[in-house]
């Protein structure tokens, strides 16, 4: 591979999902030119004279915890309250307002669900689950990335110990960490946030996920994380994690951030891994809001399902998944599965690697 | 379930792709509520004036044909040409003039893919395949369902032969026929028509359906698409199909079109059978059009792949799956697989059954 300019259309299957993509640069004009037509959220720290004060209808901003539904926990701020917002907290977990699931419904039993699962076949349950909310700072007008790496990193940290409490629920099977960024990305809030969804059942991709990566395992005796072979592919790497483009990447820029020793939990992680990560996480939002025109898009952790067996620890490997949203899924995507990139992993990388951010 | 005021979140998961939907009526308005904020193509008919000329600017209009890729095969307008349009042809099957995948590229060697198929871990091979365009129309201004029974009819029997075209070459293992309709589905032009796209590999969606139904058929000793229970997921019958809204639906409104009598191949469908496609197809997409405010949508046909055994004959069976784009997907649907519907089957289902079209 010598370039963009040489670049055929090629099909590539990744070694985590199995899924094939088909790379077709001709589609699209040069990669530097591909930008978001539609912004997701222009900063209003751009705006002057917007501060750092609430905006009055938006219940993510301190002064209106009580028109959110219940808090769970909070990051205070410590050792007084912060000086811009004058908040008293810098984080808040709370529940989602309208869950998609409830926390007080009736949990599947066990025994039912222990067979159910195994059986095939159309199943129907009760919604049982839990929906929560994590406002990542108090200010209406801070975006994630320009928060500093500590506070990207307490970010990290809440998530990690929201889904080690949902852990606790014999019930709960995996949970879903997730951010929208702009409405066309699914955020119905413009202040910055997360949520996490604990599912009764482990869902469709973490099982494709696992069963590929336990095929590769057997087959070829090495995780299909711990080692990737390209230089071509990274954007960044920092003491323990690495950033790249993935080799059979479905989406234009589409960015993993993967921690560089073999890990299968995220909630695991502690407090010198998560500033690491905040410090990384941090950079690569910023490069792509640079490059790509603040693009709406959707960050998500995929990690090992609770009671996973020992057995499959050596080939799960948690990362972080970042999808800018830049081109539209048409009918061959949602019929096959399988996604068309105009935009090369090697390519993308580069441009990423760098600019400067 | 005594009716949509009663209904709580549920959990179901579908028997043929084996994936879990959560349904979430909280979320949403009443279903009757439910519409399209960016209809997708307002029809040029309803415009006075417009006619049956041609758009100047659309080369799928007929008297522009030179300006199109090359053509691959045409129903002629016999015996004469279409008194509204002079258009001497009704149906063309020509080349995608952008194609994501190359049928001048070399075809991966039959040896090297056979294994390379079966090996897990990442994987490369040239963009070897075939994109092909059908203009079901020569009239710039007539939508699909615009058509007469056996226009659609025609258009269904056009797919099913360029299929048994793209199945004779050996590389090809699967082809994936779609239709984008409206800009937000993915279409990039107006003019009415469908895709379909030869790939050198099994696509991953497929995998996954004929996984999901082969262990079902071998626990349960029957087909996932033979027998449904309820009534209450049928929206309409006719001699040959049923339409149904899928008990696990992963979109609101989505609908399924499935042959009564077992079938794994969409292209070995005859001229009756296609008549009778034709005819509930069109009944579909004009209930889907006055439902919901003329939504873009989506259809994908499922089919068997090339060249499977005899063996997986009993269990897979082919059927015409249609989405409305009525959502925004966001990070929980991209990082579980899983997908959350504010309106349950039934629901849907009722609305598209009393619905007179």
């Amino acid at each position: 591979m010598t370039g963009e300019a040489s670049r055929t259309s090629e099909a590539r299957r990744d070694a985590v999902f199995g899924r094939w993509v088909v790379f077709s640069p001709a589609r699209s004009r040069r990669p530097t030119d591909l930008k978001s037509h539609a912004p997701a959220n222009p900063s209003p720290a751009a705006s002057p004279g917007a501060g750092g004060a609430p905006k009055p209808s938006c219940p993510f901003c301190h002064g209106r915890e009580l028109e959110c539904a219940p808090e769970i926990f909070r990051v205070p701020a410590t050792p007084e309250p912060d000086a811009a917002s004058a908040s008293p907290w810098r984080i808040r977990v709370i529940e989602n307002l309208y869950p998609a699931l409830r926390r007080d419904a009736e949990p599947p039993a066990p025994e039912e669900d222990g067979e159910g699962e195994a059986a095939p076949g159309e199943r129907a349950v009760v919604g049982f689950g839990f929906h929560d909310v994590v406002i990542e700072t108090p200010r209406h007008d801070v975006r994630l990335w320009d928060l500093d790496a500590a506070g990207v990193g307490d970010v990290l940290l809440a998530y990690a110990r929201r889904v080690r409490q949902l852990m606790e629920h014999p019930a709960v099977k995996y949970v879903q960490v997730f951010k929208n960024h702009g409405a066309s990305a699914g955020a119905s809030m413009a202040h910055s946030h997360s949520q996490m969804l604990g599912t009764p059942f482990v869902p469709p991709t973490v099982t494709t996920r696992l069963n590929c990566m336990k095929e590769i395992y057997e087959r070829l005796g090495r995780c299909s994380l711990c080692e990737f072979q390209s230089k071509d592919i990274l954007v960044s790497e920092t003491q323990n994690f690495s950033a790249i483009v993935p080799f059979a990447a479905s989406y234009p820029f589409e960015i993993w951030i993967i921690p560089r020793q073999h890990s299968s939990y995220f909630h695991e992680i502690d407090k010198d891994m998560a500033l690491d990560l905040g410090s990384l996480l941090r950079t690569m939002l910023a490069k792509l809001s640079k490059q790509l025109n603040d693009p709406p898009f959707n960050f998500m952790v995929h990690s090992a399902p609770f009671g996973a067996s020992s057995s499959c620890l050596p080939y799960t490997h948690w990362f972080l998944q970042i999808v800018p949203q830049l081109s539209v899924i048409g009918g061959f995507e949602i019929g096959s599965g399988c996604y068309i990139n105009p935009v090369f992993p090697e390519d993308a990388a580069k441009i990423l690697r760098e600019l400067d951010c």
